[in-house]
């Protein structure tokens, strides 16, 4: 058996992102597949096959990539940001475990990416400064209550959240149900940020408080951070504010 | 003011993990302060100022990095993996708030990198697949009552947990307890993965479960990931197994 499968974090939009191992393991692949509009951001090389699919295709895509790997090829599969965080790998293992025993017996290598929450936490500061959660809001996968249980820990115990695919065409009012949820246990002046489309042209970062957010701020593009009673705005002239969360912990901070 | 400071993460020990903004950054700098094993990560390059500092002086460090961009330098700071994850970024905003209002107005950037905990994720497959959070272990900077509480409400919850700074030569037993409290909501077939010093020469990964891991596994130097109840195990024949999170949870998966 000498297929390859690479599963290949790209990052958020912008090449400046995309790590050398990312880079040189998109220049050895046979075929690439993903979603359109990932795959649109890789440079189209000579000879090698571009195999995009739908953004909700994901186990289709990971069976298709596997068995062309398992015919011998070099094959990648591109993810947007982390491929480990609500993305292709995940979907990936999930087909070797369930396929034909030989796909276990392929080359599998994962390229880590820069996740959006790491993106976005950057463009205001450090809101990830301290413990912190990811959660994805959409109920394709998991029952909605279950996300508002998990809203409702991470909060709870202290755990600033980031907020992953909030919103979509058809889930227009999780978010806001989200914000009220954990508004019964944060303070109204507890920071939020959207950062939508990050590193890309139309890019949009706003930073505002839980008791201010409106959840028509966010559309799929955008990564969602609500702080922790902890987290701080730094009001700044002229600039953006910044928005962090302290390593340290006061003892009578709890 | 002309100051910069740019806050740089380097990623997890392999240079294929610098991203070109990062890179960039650390080229055109005119000094770079830094925890001494992060700083010797970065190239000599003539003409610029190195300002090793010991890994317990992250305050004292972002004084003396923000006070000299405000005398018109363009100063980096750099941590190793992400900068806004348990590490530099957080330290900065804090003395900025802090200091004096003239540190409001330099400029400040945020340049993020791949968090250890993808890194390992990466190594295994996909244990961050879905819900999770990270944590840091330490007690210095919070009540170790806080950290026992998190740690059960994150368990309890169903999010996969990755563990930063789990052990040090100060805090030998805090590991321990936190696999006995976590084990007491996840049964002992739950995976756990250590990773150690990933994409360094004596880099080290072990998949193991609750129920056999041993907190004497793990260093200064290791991530550890505790899975979800959710969490798979794919074994393959000469090969390192597989670790999973899945993306999609049974409707009675709860």
């Amino acid at each position: 058996m000498s297929g390859r499968l690479t599963v290949i974090g790209l990052g958020p939009g912008d090449a400046c992102w995309l790590t050398p191992q990312a880079d040189a393991a998109l220049a050895t692949a046979e075929a690439i597949y993903g979603y359109g509009a990932y795959l649109d951001r890789v440079p189209v090389r000579p000879g090698q096959a571009r195999c995009p699919s739908d953004n909700r295709e994901e186990q289709a895509r990971a069976v298709a990539a596997l068995a062309h790997a398992a015919n011998g090829a070099n094959v990648a599969v591109v993810s947007g940001g982390d491929p480990g965080v609500f993305a292709m790998a995940a979907a990936v293992c999930a087909e070797i475990e369930a396929g034909p025993p030989v796909w276990r017996e392929l080359d599998v290598a994962i390229v880590p990416g820069i996740t959006a929450m790491l993106a976005v936490a950057a463009r205001v500061g450090a809101p990830l400064g301290h413990d912190f959660c990811a959660l994805s809001l959409s109920d394709n996968l998991k029952p909605w209550e279950l996300i508002e249980q998990r809203l409702e820990a991470a909060a709870g115990a202290g755990f600033v959240i980031a907020i992953y695919n909030p919103v979509s065409r058809a889930r227009p009012w999780q978010l806001g149900v989200a914000f009220e949820r954990v508004g019964r246990l944060l303070p109204g002046s507890t920071p939020v940020v959207f950062g939508r489309a990050i590193g890309r042209a139309d890019e949009h970062v706003e930073v505002t408080t839980l008791g201010a957010a409106k959840s028509t701020a966010a559309d799929m593009a955008t990564l969602v951070i609500v702080g922790s009673a902890s987290t701080r705005i730094v009001a700044r002239e002229g600039r953006t504010p910044l928005v962090y969360t302290p390593r340290a912990m006061a003892r009578t901070d709890q």
